[in-house]
């Protein structure tokens, strides 16, 4: 590696590539090494900060047309942070579509690193949605992986192909399956899992969200700043430590919806907790019960990823990072 | 279907798809139903059994091919044994061949059978090369897979595809993982796990064997016989009861190399056994020692599943099926 790094992103156009941009923006150094380049893909043109010490090209394309997952890493940048994708409700609504992106896409990249023969760090990121129940109790580092969506299968698949790519010396990669992004910011949306992020957002700008499952429900979420955090420990992990096993799961904060409205009071006042409007819906509350609640992600402890401490501190980090510390419930 | 099922075999003119025709030639039904054609598939020409009710149909083809996969589904074939792929050493050995038939032949024949849009039973033959260690004792059925080879990778990507496919509701799958083929019949082999097979099947017909590893190594086993009566069994189990997890290890006989060494002198005495040359091979030790040793198959039992019943009885099968009841040890 030069003394320059050069950090290739892609899906650089989605919410945690942008942090992470905005992130490398402030900081432009990985593992103490400053960073000369950083090139951004994604299929539509991601926003690139101005005025920042590193070069910053920006390019549109889809990794799993033929020619781009090869000219995006021609140049053979040091550190890639593969975020590109399909989101799982597309995936299962567009099976092709994501098969294509999620699987093709990912296998391309891949391929294409291997072809230049070279061995950058490659930082991939999985999901939680790689786990389908039914679960005995909270999730452990080797559950066994039987997703319920054809977005988790796809992560499962990128997981096989990145510990094969790695153990072979093509690239030098770790995954890391992330849990539910709490407090997603943005508007609202028709994933299943928006209302965690909402019934938190919304009350804090002085609007109303809606809640359609019961107070008793436990989730397990990572604030948008820990996952930034976990993208670039991984990204200067030394992989030998992970014992040829290099996908791990992610550290959460496990909450109720009741601890999580109890941290909404804290930031918002009793008057943000009455922006919540409890309308049950029986189909979420059947896709919420489907999903894991809880992991014990102690490998990743171990080796060092720093989780949110609580969900306190989740509210905290929005109400910073998103609101200008300001609230107006 | 229809009343005369018609079955495709994909991998034809190897050891598992030579005993599956020739048990299919033998009782030409499948549920009780009869089978009035085989298409058989592989890379080489399949030998074809002669007279026997069923019209059999062979042909030579690359399922990683383009067309390839959609001919030979496009008769609508209702049963569907998937066991073509290269063998794990040449994976290994050659990256992109065994990832073109292994991966893409696996998936072009799913995306064939989605595109024809009936739903079939298709039966997979994924293999305990799923499995990686660390191992903390036996593989249980839901220990997590963490392959150590290309071959292993690929089959869990197999596994992942069928029961994403399985789920989606573009056929109707089940993989089974079989354990190591003993007594593998045919010539002395160079892949590491050969003696296995070699120090029975060898003594047995007056030649010497070499055994590498020392007499207490733990292996587990099943007979070829065993293993055709695990993929009709996947037949026609009701893919119901597998509770959207459809790929299942199956059912083994755990047993020293001593305990092997024993069921040989029951069949053949103390002169077969006198064949059998101390040799030993600290790599082959090496390889050996990374496998898995044994699984507690629990699911595959209590699917009804039948293994074999000791490795007595492995020895016993090889002699009737293979030698004509005859030892000439």
């Amino acid at each position: 590696m030069s003394d320059n790094l050069h950090v290739l992103i892609t899906g650089a156009a989605g919410m945690i590539g942008q942090k992470l941009i905005a992130r490398l923006a402030r900081e432009p150094r990985i593992g103490g090494q400053p960073i000369g380049r950083m090139t951004l893909v994604d299929v539509v043109a991601p926003e690139t900060p101005k005025n920042i010490s590193p070069e910053v090209a920006s390019r549109t394309g889809d990794l799993s047309l033929p020619g781009e997952a090869s000219a995006v890493v021609a140049d053979s940048p040091d550190y890639i942070f593969h975020l590109a994708g399909v989101v799982s409700g597309e995936a299962e609504t567009d099976f092709e579509k994501g098969y294509r992106v999620n699987i093709d896409g990912t296998r391309f990249l891949f391929e294409a690193i291997r072809l230049r023969e070279y061995k950058p760090r490659v930082v991939f990121t999985s999901s939680a949605a790689v786990y389908g129940g039914p679960f005995d109790g909270p999730v452990t580092d080797d559950f066994q992986l039987t997703p319920h969506s054809s977005y988790g299968v796809a992560k499962a698949i990128g997981e096989q192909l990145l510990a094969d790519y790695s153990r072979r010396g093509f690239f030098d990669g770790i995954g890391i399956r992330l849990p539910a992004i709490t407090v997603r910011p943005g508007k609202p949306n028709k994933a299943a899992s928006g209302f965690f992020s909402s019934i938190i957002r919304e009350p804090l700008v002085g609007q109303n969200a809606m809640l359609p499952i019961s107070d008793d429900t436990l989730h397990s979420h990572a604030s948008p700043r820990a996952a930034i955090g976990y993208l670039l420990h991984a990204a200067t992990l030394d992989t030998g430590k992970l014992d040829q096993r290099p996908n791990l799961m992610m550290p959460a904060v496990a909450c109720t919806i009741a601890e999580q409205i109890e941290a909404l009071r804290k930031a918002g006042g009793d008057k943000a907790v009455a922006r919540i409007q409890r309308v049950r819906d029986t189909l979420i509350e059947r896709i919420v019960a489907g999903w894991p609640h809880q992991f014990l992600a102690k490998r990743a402890l171990d080796l060092g990823f720093v989780p949110d401490k609580s969900f306190d501190e989740i509210v905290a980090h929005h109400v910073e990072d998103e609101l200008g510390g300001k609230v107006s419930a």
